[in-house]
């Protein structure tokens, strides 16, 4: 009944934490005595509402996120926040401001510029195939907010320390390390994430929203599409990704009372990068594509000698139960995505194998 | 490892077939020897793609769709859907036909409105308290589309065939009674279904739609909110809800193996329906509150002599594992949702029940 189980390094869906898993399994038939599984429970019932309640009680302790916000639940996943965000937060008259560090922030300046907004890109690392975090930047200071992106997981990227602006609220799209390491959330006016990589499986994406952004919301917008309709009615104005925010409810139990909570969390994320990047650093074989500063601590890219080296590289660790490692489709090269619930025996277990392959083939 | 299992009569989320719930929980650490959780697993991955692409092939088989139609899974359930339509589907200059059958009608015509468009209700039930489906009506002949609601889950009413219309297209709201029997998909541009009450779990609306529609769709629409970004990426522009999509094909092919498909579901449903509407007609006790010929075979509604009656009645039914059977908030009352996992057995337990309950209380 156990089953295999592989180490997972899929950029997302990922791997969930194991004791989640069967936590799930163990009470799907029969949710808490209820005679129902946890998909067949009302979303207005108590079962429901204590879901939803604990899980965002969780983030907010998890990251000390003050009264002054509210944690959400909106299907669609981080595209669709994409145009959610200046469809309800670009102010009128009033520019958007947009960091460039990759596919995912492009993805969003296109939205802000589809719904013809005035979008100015104060920084970008295109230049040199995003392969860094720029640091240098100006913000103008009326903008109606910041946006950036603090993962890359495409490129392998990430912000070590967040931007820091007076008077503009920032905008971040944390899908791919949201509660992998704590941050002050003071200086935001909204973070979102996308479930599948860091909290959950896929179907829904977690806004942290503060209040005030609410004054921003145009009255005329579809309903679905407005964050006050999610505010005002705790995510449920229609029926919610109930599986999805149940699991989410789990991980985060799991990251508070197993892990211990964010401190030890980013201890751990960042000895697992440490091993891979140190072991990639003494290599001649394979080579870090992210700059040094900029490197991700949640999805560690690298390129060996030849893209046929490459192919049975990924190929020969899946037969050794060494899953998700194939760069993304639009980038090529390797990619071992190392989010909350990879553990460090995987990452262990990576580098034998790497070793062991560079021995064979290098 | 059983557990309880209750008489689940909630109105959505709703009850699923319990062998598709034991499917899950038996490979939910274990995804067909993958060594990952099918939560786990990249939606690019083979897996996944046989995933969608059956549940896509099953409703097809269902419904004897036709190749001019493609099935979409798109998030944010129904009420996203009733923003969408008029958004893609309104063509400039020629107004949108609506009937309005109750709540969800409703919400459906106050997203078009809220976009400026020409909103024609040509009929509606709200003068008697929807508690019948017009029959008369006229449709403007150069209306964009005529929008219905095939069933109402709030009012328990249901039509019995749909309106036919020459040169206009028909969009059905069947979030409720989807799958529950057969019709004729042809005269359809598109079909909608929150999944959650006859197909699967929360987390995804089910959308069928004539391919010429995607004539229609304005270029300058945000991404995610064009139908043509899911007919050119077969749903995956970005990560839908696997898991809902995974439960879905689950369902499917329960109701295309074991149930032998709509023909039968049909049947089936008419019998429980039946059962039911007879034993409150007969009673003194139990009225239903649905005009006959208009009577939902998916929400069965009905009221006792007082709301105190009401009232004891769900408590005591809860007590004896029949749940789910209050009203909706909106109107009081009792109903028994009776969809396609709730088998025959749970429409017998809650006569019986009903009968002793009047014994005693009547």
């Amino acid at each position: 009944m156990m089953g295999k189980r592989i180490h997972n390094f899929n950029a997302g869906p990922a791997a969930l934490p194991l004791p989640v898993l069967e936590e799930i399994r163990e009470e799907f038939v029969d949710y808490k005595g209820s005679g129902m599984s946890i998909t067949e429970v009302s979303h207005r019932s108590k079962w429901f509402d204590d879901v939803i309640n604990e899980a965002g009680e969780r983030v907010r302790r998890l990251l000390n996120i003050g009264d002054d916000f509210k944690v959400l639940f909106i299907q669609g996943g981080a595209s669709l926040q994409f145009c959610m965000i200046p469809m309800n937060l670009a102010l009128v008259g009033k520019p958007v401001c947009y960091i460039n560090t990759g596919t995912w922030s492009t993805k969003a300046i296109k939205e802000a510029e589809i719904q013809g907004k005035d979008v100015r890109v104060i920084a970008s690392s295109e230049e040199k195939d995003f392969s860094y975090i720029p640091t240098d930047f100006q913000v103008t200071e009326e903008a109606s907010y910041l946006h950036f992106t603090s993962n890359n997981t495409i490129k392998g990227t990430q912000w070590e320390a967040f931007p820091k602006v007076d008077g503009v609220p920032l905008i971040c799209d944390m899908s791919s390390d949201i509660l992998s390491r704590p941050f002050e959330v003071a200086p935001f006016g909204l973070i979102y994430a996308g479930a599948q990589k860091n909290i959950g499986p896929s179907g829904t994406a977690m806004v942290i929203i503060r209040e005030d952004m609410a004054e921003r919301v145009p009255k005329d917008l579809p309903t679905m599409l407005k964050y006050t309709t999610f505010m005002e009615k705790n995510s449920m104005f229609n029926t919610p990704s109930c599986f999805t925010i149940y699991t989410i409810s789990l991980v985060l139990k799991w990251l508070e009372e197993t892990i211990g909570g964010l401190e030890e969390m980013a201890r751990i994320n960042q000895s697992k990068a440490q091993i891979l990047y140190d072991f990639i650093d003494q290599s001649d074989f394979y080579r870090g594509t992210a700059a040094q500063g900029s490197r991700s601590l949640m999805n560690v890219t690298f390129r060996l000698p030849t893209e046929d080296l490459e192919s049975k590289f990924v190929a020969d660790a899946a037969k050794v139960d060494l899953g998700g490692l194939k760069g993304h489709r639009s980038v090529g090269g390797c990619r071992a995505s190392i989010y909350n619930a990879t553990g460090i025996d995987s990452v262990h277990a990576l580098v034998e194998f790497m070793t062991e392959f560079k021995k064979r083939e290098g």
